[in-house]
């Protein structure tokens, strides 16, 4: 099985620690490929950036050739209804997959992420995946994004601690990390508090596997139709649908 | 006072009858200017054309000028989230205009959109707004978009039975038209129909109004709070925070 | 246009400001009637006072003539529903008008009123409104209507108090003043902390101001329908509907 | 005990009816005293006529003297929060009453009640109550009030077909009867039927009952606090608080 | 009237208690008949212990003979659906009894329970009972379920010291103790606290004679009809349905 | 990996098929042991036959020693909260796994289960899990368990035009199974109705795969945590806590 998880940002550093983590959580006959966008925001922090890094998504997924199943590896799941549009083939988010599956294990987590502004945009997907009432906080660290990437930071201190105050204020029974960029944290973290703490990008893989070896694929008779077809204008006129190579469908 | 009024796809006789429709329904003094980005879809319909428009409409607030306010001339409030990063001045979605204005006159409202695939979209916004429990129903007319343009369609017969409907089966008191090119037929389908019909591009142009002429401005310190600076890559670095010249602000 | 600014409480003093608070905040053009009933409590403090203002709202109205809209000025936004039964033309609650547009501007915003007693009937409303979701929380300042009347008082100390414990604890990107008589010190407070400051008075009008002027008047074919004609006893027997002279139809 | 049940309306056959279901469903030791308002609607049919209800409401649970408990039978709850803060003997509505009980038997409950334009009051109350994802539908039978009065009127017939609608069509378990005036058919119904079939008279005065048998009364340190001291203006002084003889407290 | 209240676990000292509270809650012709499994655990103390009490419910219920209402006195409400299942006489949890009669005293109650672990369940079951929104929070004591047995333990200390955390920081008005077990504690703490503190017994047993009182039985056409004749295997055979004698029906 | 499935009712035809098709949808690599209890009811319908289930699960989960994993067949999801206690091992219901995986390939899903009387306890499993905003509709297609299990009978017919009604009138955009005995229908009515066809079988021991090999397991600090030391009476003293062998843990 092949999958594309897709860092929406453009730190390549970045895609190779979620690409290793992604590869390490797969099965072995799984073959995760790691990719970003040439074009958009060296980190996704808030509604602004994140909708730069959009059309990136779309163009890695069309370039990508055949694929079994996409994550996106942003904790907003960043253009996540839109690349469900792009193909059948399964496209899960890593929030959600955290999100999801926490609640298989816990009755109530809480999400530790990076800033304050990508605060609202969390609790804004947990409402809509239906989720809200299984989430007790969703805490920032006041750790930015690329911080998570510089030796010596005291990123691993701010979350840690914000673990703490999830556990104790909170009575969160799981903890949510709520950024692709602290993947490789979470098993330390959990030994650490004595809880389970779900990193998404391994979490999204697993999924990814699951749904596309149950044969599911996304419906395509509502809000995942494939797009009608339409000229788009300029910059956007190759991702005009049909699409010209729709992948794995 | 001067508000720009941005219809998210690139069809220049949408933008034409929708700067019309919001002229008209301005104050006498406000001064509206109607533009579309040049790249991107042509209309927009579903999650996929959506995320193409974006950062067109970015751009189109960047190359305005100084503005009082702005619209953003989708239905589905395209983008909304992100431009309100991008100025400290009011950005009212036409969706989320005519939802609010619905509650001041009605107990409950229906939703009269285009196409089947766009209510998911529609339905997320109101969830996301807080207003779902006064929408009675969000109804597709089974119109595209661009059929709205078309002498001699029968869309309006199509939008008029779906009124019917909603009025009958779902209590509606109310009716919300579910895109911009519906905007000149509100005021004959409320005469027909009995009910109160809005349009939310007039709806949105007036509380863009108000909202400006009380003072209020965009908060800045949570969802909405300034891009952090950072330097985007490719095609989007020409919108790398801190923006050149933030709008109005 | 006219518009007719209900205090539905009987202390002049309160209603002057109020009067004067709503002509500020008006288009030039807008003729502001500021009056109070001549029965009932000259201030209103949770559920008790509430009831024994409306049949003097309702009065009020039926003796003002022709109005293009009509603005409750208790943040209770007390008699609602009735005054929309009595009229066509649009009523807005001063509480309801500061909610909306405080959504329009910020993700979440807290609500600073008077006294504990009166936080429930505002929750209600909210869940009644269905923003329930968009409040981050009801605050008292612990301050009596009319203390905010008395040169002298704590009052505007224990309500920036209580704003910044919003801003701190609630995460509130927008706070709204809850009681008409906190009118004069929106601008101010929301300066002192950096916040947007709503006074639903000056929201009220404007948003009332914007449903006339786009035409939109109140449905009448399900709640708010005019009530049917039937004969008051003692008392109340002016009120009898059909209503001698509805306002504005 | 002594229960004090008030028709809100002036309809004096409808009190004696509502008093004499009362009696019959009460235990033998309590005391059911039937009274209504002097001055107001001789129906409630809606929001405007409730308004103008529950001032005479507030009079009459004065002019009772010492009271066990106090039962508002109008399926609206009309003035309900307000007749609580007025007493700290329990007060209890037809409405809520029927609704918590039918709760107890059934998963999922219909209300049938009079008009349409009563339906949105009621779906209001059940939203405060917390009970609306407990209801299935709020069911109109388009029968006036007063008609249920009128011997040879087809009352009884709409409402057993409105109840057939609501066992098929929203799979309710139960049926609540959303008028007093419909106390005398609540059994006949229910055999008719196969369902339980409440009247709100006879569960809100064993829930009157009950509450004060427990020694159960209404809290005083929120939104039912006594109400603060003040002159009421011209019509209402009678009832400035502190209330000259407060109802067995 | 003759009710059984059944307490789920084993513990016999705790059946007497129970069994006195609820008769002196009782109206003077009710007779209670106070039973307990004889297999099961000996307290209830999360989800675990829960499962091995439902089949001894049911045994007693079929043991007890004819009877006008059951009641199930364990605060989680532990098998009160297929108790249901099992007879049309009404049965009544002490949960769901404290927290209906808990809506009509106070805008928000709290609950005081034992342990943290039993927290979940019982938000669980105010999520299914509608009356999440009524409940400000359910607080653990820290109270082990048989150290309320225990002379000279400190679980009231403990319990009112909860109480009081509960009206400052929750804003409750009422406060509903969480356990069988507390059931003589209620009137002392009310007085104490200075709000309603409501035990579940008193409130189940009044509860279950209104119901009864009214001719009210559980509804059979849903989620409560009677279960499908079957031929159980084993230990479970015994209870096989249809029931050899169904209780009261 | 090894893997318990758990057929809740003690039918074995029923348990074989259920392990041939958990078996079909695992990974190569994991073994799939299907047991059900010796005590208890044939088929679970409704809330009645579920908690004489619950027991024996446990039984099962203590007698089949060491597993990395635990699925509990049966769509109503029984005693899974009681099984989470007994072990760290991930345990996942086939109801949850079914309802979490339709949310990642479609916006919304309705579920299609067997008779009428188990669709309040799937709805109440939605309401708990957070979902129920995801499902349109929970539909009975009348069916009862064990006649999926009869050559020549009519239920693969009728589930199929449940399918039908919920695509054109719920407008779901998938469909979950709503029984486990509907497991080998799922890939020919996905293909028939051209809408993704959700088998709960399948979805749970794939993510019960995941869960596990993610290295996830049970929080044991809230709601599941280990039952507390007691010694518990009669027929279930072998399962009195601590558990003798917990399993895999």
């Amino acid at each position: 099985m092949r999958i594309l998880v897709i860092n929406p940002n453009t730190t390549t550093s970045m895609t190779d620690k979620i690409g290793k983590a992604a590869q390490a959580a797969a099965s072995p006959a799984t073959e995760v490929v790691a990719v970003n966008p040439k074009d958009g925001p060296p980190s996704i922090e808030g509604y602004f950036d994140e909708v730069f890094s959009v059309p990136g998504i779309i163009a890695e997924m069309a370039k990508a050739g055949t694929m079994d199943a996409y994550v996106i590896a942003c904790f907003d799941d960043t253009g996540l209804d839109a690349a469900r549009c792009a193909t059948e083939a399964p496209v899960i988010g890593i929030g959600e997959a955290a999100f999801h599956l926490a609640t298989l294990i816990a009755g109530k987590f809480s999400v530790v992420t990076t800033l304050a502004r990508s605060v609202p945009a969390i609790e804004h997907n947990l409402l809509k995946y239906g989720l809200s009432s299984r989430c007790a906080k969703v805490r920032a660290s006041d750790v930015a994004v690329l911080d998570l990437e510089l030796p010596g930071s005291d990123a691993r201190h701010k979350i840690s601690a914000e673990i703490a105050r999830a556990v104790a204020e909170d009575k969160a029974e799981a903890v949510v990390l709520g950024c692709a960029g602290m993947a490789d944290l979470a098993h330390a973290l959990s030994t650490e508090h004595g809880v389970p703490v779900l990193d998404g990008v391994a979490c999204a893989v697993r999924l990814a596997e699951t749904v596309s070896a149950l044969g599911l694929r996304t419906s395509k008779i509502g809000g995942y139709a494939e797009p009608r077809a339409k000229r788009f204008s300029g910059h956007y006129a190759p991702w005009s649908p049909p699409l010209q190579r729709r992948a794995s469908s």
